[in-house]
């Protein structure tokens, strides 16, 4: 089994319990998570062999996050122990109108402070067949866009499929480059691309339009721009996500292959344990659907929206659940009847 | 008072908190319950004499267990301590649309190395006016099945009322004999059986069939063959469950004397807190209802619904909840407004 | 900045965690509340200068009820630490169709046994422009009643605005004087009252009426009256709660300036985390807006609203929002999205 | 087998964990206990028939506390719901050179306003053949000094043994009398006494005197004055204490039957997990001991030090512990070896 | 380098906290442990590349079971996937003079009806250099025993050191058969024996003796008749352990290699954190230090003793401690000072 | 009264709870601490006019940290809401022979990258008496050494007295200067040292010396170098820290006045519950005493001795206990009997 390289920053989490505000709360529930990595835990969840790839402080803390790896059985061959610190978020989860909060902490990072020549990717990924990267690598620093950059270009002269979650993050990106300046060297080489148009738009420089989820036949047009500009690009995805409250989402998707638009229906949500690492579950899905373990198309897609939607139900960034849990879940039981 | 006699296992249930998942939990929330013994908690707690006849190993676990049942007002002298282990289920919170999962590990426990003559059954009902047993017993293993048809046996003899909860558990009945060949010849002395029409008919043999529980007329003619097998049954009452997702669930009732059909509105619950036990509440009120204690029908039907509502309330296996908090609810007071 | 003045009880509140019934939990989660504390802290989040005078027991507990005040921005330059006990009240935490449940043991508290005279309202009030007390003290015994009305008759003298929350609560009033005869005197001085129509009839001994509160072309006829014996009445508001069930509130409200009627939009809030102090919370953003901070009455009434909205989502007694949160929610950001 | 009757209050206990001052304590442990019923529990857990007779109010919290008894397998068929308020105590758990502290929240309890008359004595010692109080009855007010004066003098005239742990509480006595004045007629009756020689001289307005507990000789001279002033005394107990500091105690005993001077080695306790109580499981092995369960008066003393330093182990206010654990702790067997 | 193989059961272990009495606690600590599991953990903390062999049944808890194997960093490569269910101990922490107590609950667990032929011991072993083994194994059941013989056998014709650690548990053995029966055949094979004279002697039939381990001289003695029996021998072991009280232990060790008495020195640990898997814990050190890793035997054995000293205070079953924590604690540095 | 203005860094400090390693712990306890800031603690428990002076981010972690200082009474006027981060501090608590470890995690805080003249010395130093700082601000960063200087220089100029705990962190001094660069410009101008002989020479430059502090008359001749270097000292004092594990120790003081040498008796303090800050709980007694409280020159060393002690007993960074506690200590009475 060839495997999947996912490329980005671990976070040590800590959180507020039970919807305590930060000002009350004595203590913080301890985990770790970060978009890439995300995605790795939903592929071994999957059965796949998922790797992931970053660098963390030689501490005790970069350590419990290596364990923490290990527990969840990605591959942890190429962490690199190094740098100063582990970055940090602290959440504090909201509730009906009260939206969850997100104190940053991650500035200094052994992964903000990656550069270019640390990681030997050609070694890295000559058993690979897939290589993901995010958004948030690039928004961390110059030297990590560079480093980052350097692995994609490795990948795509191997001949690796490349995906990417944009992950537009506007509490980072703070260290001089804009998106723009930054991300379409980057993208030119993505075959799969998960986000909104309007995000994708953005970052790529291309003015912004106002996308009707629901009028199908109007998507084709709104995408292709994003297809001249990625010439490597053969499928882009987007969550559709209707918030009603921090509490309840509807959640749906869609996805292009530059021909043909797939919708996958709407599901209820409600109510949301944890929203966060949402995305990267969906993208955990896609990238497990289209490396040729799903042929269908419209089941990979549905396969992603309801990996995303079960992440909704599970404490902490990851998504813990079997291939059969979230197949359950596609064959239509929702009703979440006790297995016994 | 006459009192109530409950038969079955008591078990220690290890559940994980907050919607955690197994792999995320490093505690587990150590209660007990059982299907038998919470209905006798329901009883106590409306002022009833219950007691709850059990076998349990004389170790601490086993103690803890008869101190819970004391606490919680249940008479405790007929629990036979001897046998090996107390039986243990493990309980995961689903939450939206990730079920609950329960993993059970109640194999070779006190309760399914039960053998018939353990009990001196004429000596424990000779102050009862009814037993109650479920299909659960007889599903742990031929000798306890045994055991059971052998208190049965003797409530019949002694004029004492019966009821029975089919509880169908496919995790269970493993010992070699289908529910078919054991449940028939138990079910004939009962006077009051709880289950819907499918599972009555798997266990009786006869063949399925489609019932339409809002075609209220259409029911007799698809209960009656079950007053025909069980030739001692007065009613038979169905939970009606419409589970919109584990956090969102309906609930209403059906209760058939032979004759008439009583239906029970249908009540939202949202969100739920803990639905195991929630039958079992259900079956509370019904005895509660029809042991003279509530003479109308409709009104006990009411009871028996609005007490499963409030269950799902409830952490734990069984309903802490009072009459007068029953008698709140059928009154039309969902509103949840604080007492103060 | 002028100073805003609440007076009343602060409790130590021993509250219940995860829905747990008093006979299931093992422990208590231990804050402080009390309607005119709450009403202060709110303030205080506002930016506004918030002081809350009381009496408590020099022991202890009273100090750390000082601690908590301290913590949270509120002025206690005039706590009387003397007496014999803090009040206490006990919290069952209801869902879906359970409700909440207290159990007060504020008999004999320092602010029960209060007494005239102990306080100088002259010098405590010197830098206020506003003084707020609510239904509450006057129910707790004879003599904290005579030590309030001495306290609004000062404010009174000294031309402070003087506002009030009916805050009716049955499980009081029990040293053997009724509403009725305590409260006109009261209230006659008030400038401000929060209340029902009903809740206000009652109290001022007006015959009961229905108030159709949809129908606001029908509402100046009912408020009249009370302006008629309040003669220093300008405003009048009403919580309007529509109670789904103990998870799931709608919430409204109503403001009267004597001429003109107020409506805000209902609100949906589910789930409810905690709906104690919702009332305080909405009574703290009505004092924010009135005292000069908000001229537009609609925006007033907007802002309290919403402010109970989000008290909903917090665990505890009091509004731990800021200004900034109950804005965005007014202009109708109440999607929950995470922000990062 | 005749009952044990104990008589007094048991109150909420309310402790911060994990050595936790009361400022950093942001939740409280519930739990029980009150000296009169801390020996009914380890009398119960010794395999006697022990009943708590005591008033509690009739609200959740009276009910919890009933529910407790009830666990405990202590007999609870006199316990009057009546009354306004349980009594609290909040207790902060010292370490090393820092003492623990109690706040003692009890005037105006349900005991504490208990008066003469309220129980029916004849009827509820009828099976009784010994009765138990203590000093703090009286201590809590002059009805409930009456009350017990009341039960006592019944007992008497049964001809049941009384017996008395003197237990002195300066933070109580604050109702006007002192112990002197009260306690000498109530402790005529008394045919077991547990206290030092200088509280009983106290409480009885003997002189002070300087025991040297040391010196077993000198002690007859001591206590034999006591045997004057109270003509029903058979036995007089003294726990000895050694604090060297929170954590650490030095325990053992002193027996005097009037003619000879019996004394327990003394048992190195370290760390204390909970010291609270064990002068009640003291007092419950000396009950024990003298109730005709063991002849032999050194072995009663070695039983009720040895039940006293495991008190020590166990969290909460009573004394968990078997009639075998504390043989086998007699029997020279403190090495903690794991039982596997 | 070569692999270390342990082979034995691992156990879910469910643990009060606080020193908690089984009847006090209200959740169990879920962690996992088991004599054979605990070297293995100990052996990967210290770099070596450690193997664990057991059977699991597949599922949650199995397979949570195998998630803790992958953080600990113990290769589960050889784990099988089967049977019914996890073996589970219920652990009580005692506290000064209350010993803990354990109870188990692993009769039928998936190692208890392991049976021979169930694993490819020539593949499994290919790469080891070390093969250890507990008497813990062959007390579970009579297919266990002779699974592992087979194993032991496989092992000695592979030339791999066996080191087995004689662990005798007087609640096991209820199979039918005796130690005596059992023990000897398969202690021919090892090359490392830890375990007292006592313990040794009993399980190999000799009579027993009267060791004094600070005699050094008397114990080559004691020892050779083992010697004898066991042809393979080449160093037996012993804790030495005194025990002052559940909290207070001191620990020593003794080495003996046949020709010359190595005895280390004796550490004071107070308090004891958790006590369960001390001796684990030296088992650990001594194969690190026997396998090429540690030439001087007296090292060795420090370092064994150290370890095991360590373990005390880390809560749960394994020895979470660095090859460098324990070097620096032989090196004389008890003394506890923070590190920053 | 005068104010004494402490200065220096809070840092967010996140605990692992009962005594867990790193690896093992899925939450922190969150609490706040710093040398100087629990000095300034320490005075206002003690009823004096505290005020801490800091840099803060403007985040919500940062105001956590300022609700923490009002809660504590420390005032904080001036508290610079400024720069990008929180000190943050991980804590492992040892036990026995394995110590505590702390992982910092404090570069680039707002603290750290505090620059000269971003604070009005003069204006926030006009009501001081008193003025303190720790050897921590310099060893951040040359910026915080420069700001610190002139903080002390401007306190100097305005005549106020100067105290410094010298706080020697192996971990810090990482930004390419030494303490002996940094440190003796900025001591000349201390009125009051803390800190053993060893450090202060190396700080100073002085050649190591190897006191033996049992022997008080050779003493002086140890401490007069520092005299002469810093030629406004008035007072060195050292805390005497003798370590037997990480859960005893025993600690003693001394104090000399450039004439005189004092010291204070020895303590034991076990167990301890957490030693972090025990020498700022020192140095807190110490101001107490010297700042005109305690004329006594050995009372002032004996309540600084007995305040450390105190400190190991509490959770957290800083001391919690009154001077009524402290005094207690001093007057003998470690015995830790219960006040009730």
């Amino acid at each position: 089994m060839k495997k999947i390289v996912t490329f980005g920053e671990i976070l040590l989490r800590l959180s507020t319990e039970r919807h305590l505000r930060f000002s009350q709360s004595e203590s913080y529930k301890a985990t770790y998570g970060g978009g890439e990595f995300n995605v790795a835990v939903s592929l071994a969840n999957y059965g796949m062999s998922a790797e992931f790839v970053t660098r963390l402080p030689n501490n005790e803390l970069g350590i419990c996050a290596v364990k923490e790896m290990r527990k969840l059985n990605v591959v942890n061959n190429n962490v690199l122990l190094d740098g100063d610190r582990i970055g940090i978020y602290f959440l504090e989860t909201g509730a009906s109108s009260r939206a969850s909060n997100i104190v940053y902490d991650r500035a200094h990072s052994a992964m903000a402070t990656l550069e270019k020549g640390m990681f030997d990717w050609r070694e890295i990924l000559k058993d690979a067949n897939w290589f993901h990267w995010s958004g948030i690598t690039p928004a961390l620093s110059e030297s990590a866009a560079e480093a980052c950059l350097e692995a994609i270009e490795v990948a795509y002269e191997m001949g690796i499929t490349i995906s990417t979650d944009l992950n537009y993050r506007s509490k980072l990106w703070k260290y001089g480059k804009t998106p723009q300046e930054v991300m379409p060297k980057m993208l030119q080489y993505s075959n799969v691309i998960l986000g909104d148009i309007d995000t994708a738009n953005f970052m790529l420089g291309i003015p912004a339009v106002t996308p009707d989820y629901k009028e199908l036949d109007s998507l084709p047009e709104l995408y292709n721009p994003l297809f001249k500009l990625c010439q490597n690009l053969k499928y882009i995805a987007t969550t559709l996500r209707y918030s009603l409250s921090a509490s309840h989402q509807k959640i749906g998707g869609i996805l292009y292959d530059g021909q043909e638009i797939f919708k996958a229906d709407v599901n209820e949500v409600t109510p949301v344990i944890d929203r966060v690492g949402s995305g990267d579950a969906f993208m955990g899905g896609l990238i497990y659907g289209l490396n040729e373990k799903i042929v269908d198309k419209q089941r990979t897609l549905n396969f992603a929206v309801a990996a995303c939607c079960l992440k909704h139900t599970i404490a902490g960034d990851y998504n813990l659940v079997t291939e059969g849990e979230v197949e359950k879940l596609i064959g239509g039981d929702h009703t979440g009847l006790v297995s016994r």
